[in-house]
């Protein structure tokens, strides 16, 4: 394959925080009436500035400033006191153990982590299952790799309110078919639907019976609704060298501008993910990685009240969108991605997302993203000003109207 | 080629930084003698306590953090403001033009620019130009993209002190052996040695006639000592769209726990570079980025003091070095690395680097990391404290005589 060819696939027209790269032409043609006035919401990712970063973050960053030499120049794998001190606190939340020295590495970002876990499982002609829908950048990953996808639909919309809807007779098919990786988000991005324990089960035993290898991206699994109950699939598994889970702080935490995300798990594939990020990017930040000793560590109450709020903003959103005709929305169980699917429009879907930026400074990301099936879908991250975000929502709700089909 | 196979040419047991994961097994039945007490020195990099990030870094880098969620998500290239303040200086620097909104990159690392420039130029069984000896992830960006070396010999022992000693008509073979990539360090780690006008220009007119892109890694390019004279191949470019530069404030600047480094040059490059870089780790930590608001901005003097300090350390060890029976070490004309060639020892070079370390307290890297041809010699960054760094030469031609063959 050329490179162009290569890059073709990766395209980022779409891809969140890329919209000031579009060009507006062509969408101009179909635009009807006037602008809808409102302060502008970027719903493509959360907003730090409503959902500040940890207390403490900053002065923990300098700190490491003060450390010096010591923190801006790590192991690849990151600061090896840093690795002791999170891996308990992991190994408490994901009820299985962590090895700091060999089972955990320190990446830029949780982006970072799934590349080098990608990586360092799938090779050229390697048959990989991923969800649809799921995470934008699982598919790219796979297609960079010149892995073979197998996709295994998760029918969130037909599945009761305590299961994601995962196909698990499609999943074992894709097993039976070779597949040696499966890649998948739980909490879902961008359903936000979380796994039942016994989806988790049997994707499992699955996963043993065939040997297969397991990247579970756990990005969203702290921000958790209430009645929400959770698995982590490392807890489950039939072998714990078989799996790699990713998380980081930069969504519910809010620590995105510090990139820091973390991988932990199967020691083997550690290992293989840190020869690479010797090549990729040497090391997480030196002086951010410092940031992490407040990770799990939070002032008491903090998450509570971060999750109480996401939860009022997610149940106001959620009524200003079922009251438009024909709008299907689920109830977001974990996370901060709302994933509506939108009537029939006089434009494409596509368009449409295009016309909410143009006419009504919202900014969603388009549903192919996900999924090829979900085109009529739009993703929302709702970790915005609690205002902002409802307006911007009633400018949506309007639109749909104007352009209604 | 199995996953295995592909990650067993990442070896980075030798790779710097990473000598606190090495077993001392095996190495220790080869010892004479005891230990040599001294301050430990980590050449394998720079000690950033004992020559200071630039002033300022950190209050950009909190003015960043302040700026909120703006400078925490910027567009995956990086944020423009800080694209159009540096484009201008790094032209001026370089003697070329640089476009801010299409022609640069900000990256996390040098390395994560070297490993996107690669990844966006070379595929599968693409042959590529490189150096030998040069930067050590050179070779392995290549292997990893299964790409074939095509290797040029550079004679720095023979060569003119003013020149590089590139084999100009090796380089052409290659070239006409069907490289279209040709990638090199100037100033060339390890050897620190400059290439000349005359090396640049025919470097030049060979990737024009040949339509080679030609990917300068110029990360040392400021470190430059009296008498050195430099010339950027960008400047002679016969077409600046086969030309992609790359530098960084890692080294010079001490900025390394920042983790920044900037790709320019090639549109149609930096466009691929950006698309990856969106799966590869997203952006360069977004609070880092106002980091380099403050970069080729430094305060009057502070460059030349920097240089001055550095050359005293590199005269003082070149005369430790030299007085040192069978050491040739020719004089860096840029940069901060030593690479002295040592006299034949009754062990291996490879296992006196693991020496120098369990009895000296001293860390070089081997020069096998560098060129198969080079495994006689050591490279040190003698971006160190002056005096540690004496003492630790000064043990390390104690061990040469004690283990001399």
């Amino acid at each position: 394959m050329s490179i162009e060819a290569k890059f073709r696939k990766l395209g980022t027209d779409n891809a969140p925080g890329q919209e000031t790269r579009q060009n507006a032409a062509g969408t101009n043609a179909l635009l009807r009436g006037d602008p809808l006035e409102g302060r502008k919401v970027d719903f493509s990712h959360g907003d730090v500035d409503a959902h500040e970063p940890t207390p403490g973050a900053f002065e923990l960053f300098s700190a490491g400033v003060a450390t010096g030499g010591a923190q801006a120049y790590t192991e690849y794998r990151g600061d090896l006191g840093i690795r002791e001190e999170l891996a308990p606190r992991i190994a408490g939340f994901t009820g299985a153990p962590v090895d700091a020295a060999d089972g955990l590495i320190i990446t830029p970002g949780t982006q970072g982590a799934l590349f080098l876990a990608i990586a360092a499982t799938v090779s050229r002609g390697d048959k990989v299952a991923i969800v649809q829908p799921d995470y934008f950048a699982n598919r790219k990953l796979v297609e960079f790799f010149e892995g073979e996808m197998l996709p295994v639909q998760m029918d969130y919309v037909n599945a009761d309110d305590r299961s994601a809807g995962l196909d698990l007779d499609g999943l074992e098919a894709a097993f039976r078919a070779g597949a040696k990786t499966f890649l998948f988000s739980n909490p879902n991005n961008p359903a936000g639907v979380v796994y039942s324990a016994d989806e988790i089960r049997q994707i499992a035993a699955l996963a043993g019976q065939y040997g297969v290898t397991v990247i579970a991206d756990q990005l969203y699994s702290r921000l958790r609704y209430s009645g929400a109950t959770y698995t982590h699939l490392r807890a489950e598994a039939v072998d714990a060298e078989n799996v790699v889970t990713i998380m980081g702080p930069s969504k519910t935490e809010s620590l995105s501008g510090y990139r820091l995300g973390v991988a932990f798990g199967s020691k083997a594939v550690i290992a293989r993910m840190e020869k690479l990020q010797a090549i990729v990017s040497l090391r997480a930040p030196g002086y951010s990685q410092a940031v992490l000793r407040g990770w799990f560590a939070e002032p008491d109450g903090w998450m509570d009240e971060r999750i109480r709020r996401h939860q009022e903003i997610r149940d106001h959103l959620l009524s200003t969108l079922r009251a438009v005709d024909g709008v299907f929305a689920r109830t977001p169980q974990a996370g901060s991605y709302l994933f509506p699917r939108l009537p029939d429009l006089a434009v494409s879907h596509g368009d449409f997302v295009k016309i909410l930026r143009l006419q009504a400074n919202v900014i969603v990301t388009p549903g192919t993203e996900f999924s090829p099936h979900t085109a009529s879908s739009v993703r929302l991250n709702f970790s915005q000003d609690h205002d902002a975000a409802l307006a911007a929502v009633e400018r949506m709700a309007a639109l749909i109207e104007r352009y209604r089909a």
